[in-house]
């Protein structure tokens, strides 16, 4: 467990663990117990609760931002204390991923390369003692992460998984249909911006012009397809490509949720002006 | 005031401050111009303004996961700019607090084998000039533990006080009653779980069994006893032992709170099925 | 673009990005990933939304409390991806300021001795590629801050400008009346506490006495002028010195703006008991 300069690593640390109780920063004191030298970035601990796409999806869309080789600690665990599995995976870019094997973690690491290494979380040395029954990222998670990111090996953490049989989300995939495309509402961020599972290459690419049709649920909407809300009118209706290459639901300068009626789960569709 | 890397101190900083203003922001600021090496966690801003004793029980709860041998700062203090006093503790096991004297810093302090030395914050060249009366968060308690971690010894804060004579919070006992146990709700976190004033040892001391009732104000449900959300269905009202060994209520997939009408300071009774 | 310890600055982050999504991480990230070494102070990012004036008294107020010689990042930008400017200014006391030129930083700037060199970012090379239309914190204030924290010569990130045509904004002056102080609320923080645009000396050189009218859109309460909550009882109504320095609505282990119903741009009179 000795470490070298060299070898260290960021931890990044996403989780649902919000910011009003000490989870997260017993957490990050955990770590810096374990391994003083070895920084945390703290994400974002706003995940939802129970939403394992969302998760999933800010995992893999800020990919591109974080350091090079950091370890991902990643905690949604509505299964803690059941039968799912912790696990620590690397990806082909070479990548640590430390937390539940429910899906939240694969869709960044298969789109890092995939996953070229997964191990069971099984060396009980190196978690907390006693461990606790609904608290693994204390417990396993953030120790495990720790000692990765202060240069321990892969394989120490436990026995090797077949990548294969990892959890993986079912993403939905929108929908081209007769007049446009159909898409699901996958994240609400804090400005009521609603991304979809649609980006921008597939929008443009279905060609339905800079002026469409959104229909919610039945409510129907005259929008306009823009880069930035500057050039709009405050109220206004936008579907947005956001910074992250996905399109998004907007209103300038208010909650595109609140506005349209809009949730995480939600079918959109998107339609040709007739 | 000069230091080394061997006698340097992480601050673990608690506050009530919250995540929206520039409190915590400007506190971790003023560490950062007083003793630059030194490094802050931020355990939580979260704590409840004026819950002297739900802040006291994080202090103590979280302090077995805290690094060895660091600077504690806490700051609920509503009784900032009167004359409760500000102090600063070591405890037995060399772990140094700094707070306002009014109970949020003894529980901890106690728990880590008692107060080995007291002193009053009485020396004024170490606080920030002009003194607010309203934010001796930033003007006096940060800049002490920033000073205390880069290796201030403790006795140059100021005039030593007697241990004894600090004040301590009434923690509300648990009552073994006839046919169960009644215990104080004592702290609510953010999924709505809500910890009792009762050790796991202590409910099972009572030998209720693994089924029982639970009364809330004279509203009765069935309830269990488990160790973890896997095993239950959602909606379940459940007894939980949570991560810090306290006994707590739970609902699957939802917030005890607000489906029991629990707050802290209630009173709530676990009774043995006739 | 290499650095020496001695040159390293700290970045000071401010922002409207909130607690709940990746944006205030993400940019984080971004930092560490082009200067390893730098360090980040969360002063906060609970800045309101499209609300520049209060933004830029976050950034006026706290200035004293910050490093020297630190890198102000600073981002309430409802104008991204429009005709504002991105900027970088050096005050004479030697701070440097990155953000966008809508009048958030020149307020702290022009209260540090003034604004001494003005740069427009023009220098695409420090960005990141591909530049998004919507998070220019996270694709041009972060990175061209983190390199300029660790020592990048400020003319390198683009063309000067001239100081004086720098967006500035209008700071509501009190006005004095017949019988007291008409005065704006600027700032409600999570206490519910109201600052205004009113200092402790203007206030005290309108020579209003300790108790006095306080007149909210034509409701009028009898408060006193306090310098803590500890002398008075709960529920009363409060004019209190704030340890900004700064004049403030508040109530007693209660929400000022709650009680009085004042929010940020609505103006308020202290009179002179007759």
């Amino acid at each position: 467990m000795t470490s070298t300069t060299a070898t260290l690593r960021l931890v990044c640390f996403f989780s649902d663990y919000g910011s009003t109780d000490d989870f997260a920063g017993t957490c990050r004191a955990v770590m810096k117990r374990i391994s003083p030298d070895v920084q945390v970035i703290d994400v974002t601990h706003g995940l939802v609760e129970r939403d394992l796409l969302g998760g999933a999806l800010v995992l893999r869309n800020t990919l591109p931002y974080m350091p090079d080789r950091a370890v991902h600690l990643a905690v949604v665990d509505p299964g803690v204390g059941g039968p799912r599995r912790p696990v620590a995976l690397r990806s082909a870019g070479d990548r640590l991923f430390v937390g539940p094997d429910n899906g939240l973690l694969t869709l960044a690491a298969d789109a890092d390369g995939g996953v070229a290494d997964a191990h069971l979380l099984t060396n009980e040395e190196l978690w907390l003692s006693p461990l606790s029954a609904t608290f693994h990222g204390r417990d396993i998670f953030a120790p495990v992460a720790a000692r990765l990111a202060a240069g321990l090996p892969l394989d120490v953490v436990g026995v090797a998984l077949e990548p294969a049989g990892l959890e993986r989300l079912d993403v939905p995939s929108p929908e081209v249909t007769e007049d446009g495309i159909a898409a699901t509402a996958v994240l609400v961020d804090r400005f009521g911006n609603v991304a979809l599972n649609l980006s921008a290459a597939e929008l443009e690419g279905a060609e339905l012009g800079e002026r469409l049709e959104l229909d919610c649920g039945g409510e129907r909407y005259f929008t306009r397809v823009v880069r930035t809300f500057s050039s709009v009118r405050p109220s206004d209706i936008l579907v947005l490509i956001d910074s992250y290459g996905q399109v998004a639901l907007a209103v300038n300068s208010g909650s595109a949720s609140e506005v349209l009626g809009v949730v995480t789960g939600d079918r959109v569709h998107l339609r040709r002006l007739s």
